[in-house]
């Protein structure tokens, strides 16, 4: 791994895989009667989806139906059984090395995916389930996660202004009240949801664990006249939020501290974690419960914004291993590994799943009208990694695999909030002012 | 045991503790050192609520700072060591039979005690928890439950009219979107909030689980078009139901059943139970969730409503014993063992903790208000019992150690939901007609 590991994804080793007089081979070689049954067999797995395989030698596999929306097509034996052996992982590897060509929008392809798992009537049998090692998830120490952060959000400032909104940076979630909204709007939506949800006070203090691009920080402060000090481990991310605090003059109200959410210290009001949660991993769940009670003063309460599950699983390993080093997505009873040691009482849980979905649609589509660009940073591997990242996240919502979950909580006396959730909704939203 | 327990509310069995001979002989009998030791000791581990004690001899022990707002009269030796040996249990035996005294407003006193509880900064040492035993909870099997159900619900139709809302009996949380509303409209409202929230639509099929007197079944078949199939295994809760539906000529459209939630069958397209997961048990959570998964269609979802905790704690031991056996306040994490194994989607979580507060004021000054003829219908004890009760969970409420969950979940993939809460709020009640 080199320093500047971030700008430079690592390639796939698929060339190894299949040299080139292997490959003549292979196209020639007939399909074994086994290696039709474990294709069969694996499209039933997979919940029958609309999908044909086309093999080396041109024969296709067609599902039990016969309805195929996408043709896979895999160009060597070798492929089909690493695919077949661990499809988590390699499936995502040989798309973006080229070894697996499909002939449909990706995007369509993804839901279709994601779709059939969930009515999928068989699940992999024990002998399957044992050949497969439990995947490897990375450290999540303290510098861990630094490795981890920086092989993803120092990619560049600039890669990921091409296809972010262009207000306030914003690569989480975005809130659309009206689905007709624009991404801009829709980002500014949701830190004014998230201010109204933590009922922000002008003077109140806030600790911000993970503050990206310093977008919620700086918009904090500016709409609400709080005082905000933000962490984050991304040295570019810093970088950037104290360039433009600087430039906004708000720097003597928001403080970002390139430091980790372990050594957040001092007293707040208010703290806020928006899409971090991911990245922490649940063995650091009460230790971040722990920072939280520390620096939180006895009226104080929060809001913790992040990917969740409805059951337990661990990442998809292509995912951890090519996008999010070292990420977990938790269901809500692990996130509660954080509240329920230190007493905070849960106010009120959101679940924004289509909002995601939507949000990473209109990311795909900026990403693909900046694709050129893209591909004159990095190369064809990257681009076709981040598609398949964005698509397959985008299918997982749309499809009820994935959750947005943004938790409020308070200490447990905390009387002076509002009595219902009717403030969140009562008015629209100010957009006039770029954030 | 006799066959109308329900009627005749089991009494306490301090006239054991201490026969009139003891009692004279106490009242002479000198407070020790010791004794003085253990009162002052049992201050502390309380948080030092604005209590004194005032002892058999007249001896008065004052907490440290000297503010008090409530003496508590100790009448013999005997009472005070069963009441340092499990507070939880005898405070309330002991209030109830009239051993133990207090010369404060019952809410005021309660809500010191538990407001000093959440500050206190000593916890009892290793060896006052290793004398306790653990409290024993009664069975929740079928028939355990029947039991316990039972001997809290059957108590009479009458007693309950005496002090819940005239217009649907409802036994369970308001909802105040204004805190000046009454009572009445406050039930209505919770129920319009409940049927919001779950997006009913006319003609379509709910499951109730734990349907009380019938009101929300009611309410929704008429107000909101559907069809309800209610279950409770209160006999006289559902006698009462089946004559109201009866008497509004809706019984063609609501079916009310005496049986176990673990019986429901069909299917559904909502799934709804408002305060009956407090009398299911951890240990059947599971089951409650096959249950759920077992009878609702792919396109279904639902409301859970129920107490909740911020911590894993066992119930309080005198609550448990006389006023609702089997019962266990669970935390959210623990509410979603009832979720996760079904791969449910948690869409939203609401706390409303002060509602419960406020309407547990409500009932307890309609009880008061209604008092002589409770005391003609049982007893003294039974009076005193009810009012400790209301009390106490009201300043439990108040004080967050108690907290009220309205759980929403769906089906993984089910998208044709609001995009936002705002249908929550956007309108007022319709509070026109007697629902």
């Amino acid at each position: 791994m080199q320093d500047n590991v971030g700008r430079e994804l690592p390639k796939t080793d698929t060339k190894n895989l299949l040299s080139e007089p292997e490959a003549s081979k292979a196209k020639t070689s007939l399909v074994s009667v086994f290696e039709r049954w474990l294709l069969r067999k694996f499209l039933r797995l997979l919940g029958e989806p609309p999908f044909s395989f086309v093999l080396w030698n041109g024969e296709e596999i067609k599902p039990r139906n016969h309805q195929i929306k996408t043709r896979i097509e895999i160009l060597s034996r070798n492929t089909l059984y690493k695919l077949l052996y661990n499809p988590g992982l390699y499936f995502g590897e040989f798309y973006c090395s080229g070894a697996i060509k499909i002939d449909n929008d990706l995007l369509s392809f993804m839901d279709d995916l994601h779709l059939a798992a969930l009515y999928r009537d068989e699940s992999p049998n024990i002998v399957w389930r044992m050949l497969r090692r439990p995947p490897h998830r990375r450290s999540t120490t303290l510098s861990g996660s630094k490795d981890n952060i920086h092989r993803h959000y120092d990619l560049g400032n600039e890669f990921y202004q091409l296809w972010l909104d262009k207000a306030a940076m914003q690569y989480t979630c975005a809130y659309y009240p009206d689905p007709a909204m624009a991404l801009e709007q829709a980002q500014m939506a949701k830190m004014h949801h998230v201010c109204r949800k933590i009922w922000l006070q002008p003077g109140e203090t806030v600790a911000e664990a993970g503050c990206g691009w310093g977008g919620l920080a700086l918009f904090m402060a500016k709409r609400y006249g709080v005082t905000v000090k933000a962490y984050n481990i991304s040295h570019e991310q810093v970088a950037f939020a104290r360039e433009r605090a600087v430039r906004e003059a708000l720097s003597d109200r928001v403080e970002y501290v390139e430091d980790d959410y372990r050594n957040i210290r001092g007293q707040f009001d208010v703290f806020v974690s928006v899409g971090m949660l991911e990245h922490v991993g649940p063995e650091n769940y009460r230790t971040l419960g722990a920072v939280i009670d520390h620096c939180l003063k006895d009226s104080g309460r929060g809001l913790v914004h992040s990917v969740g599950g409805n059951t337990r699983e661990p990442m998809n390993e292509w995912l951890e291993k090519r996008i999010f080093p070292g990420s977990y997505v938790p269901t809500l009873r692990e996130m509660m590994e954080v509240f329920e040691p230190f007493a905070f009482s849960i106010l009120d849980v959101e679940n924004l799943r289509l909002h995601y979905a939507k949000t990473l649609k209109e990311w795909l589509q900026r990403f693909d009208q900046n694709c050129q660009r893209v591909h004159d940073l990095y190369d064809e591997t990257f681009v076709r990694t981040w598609r398949l990242y964005l698509a397959g996240c985008s299918a997982a919502f749309t499809t009820g695999a994935l959750q947005l979950y943004q938790v409020v909580f308070a200490r447990p006396h905390k009387n002076d909030l509002p009595w219902s959730r009717q403030h969140l909704y009562g008015t629209g939203y100010d957009f006039s002012a770029d954030h």
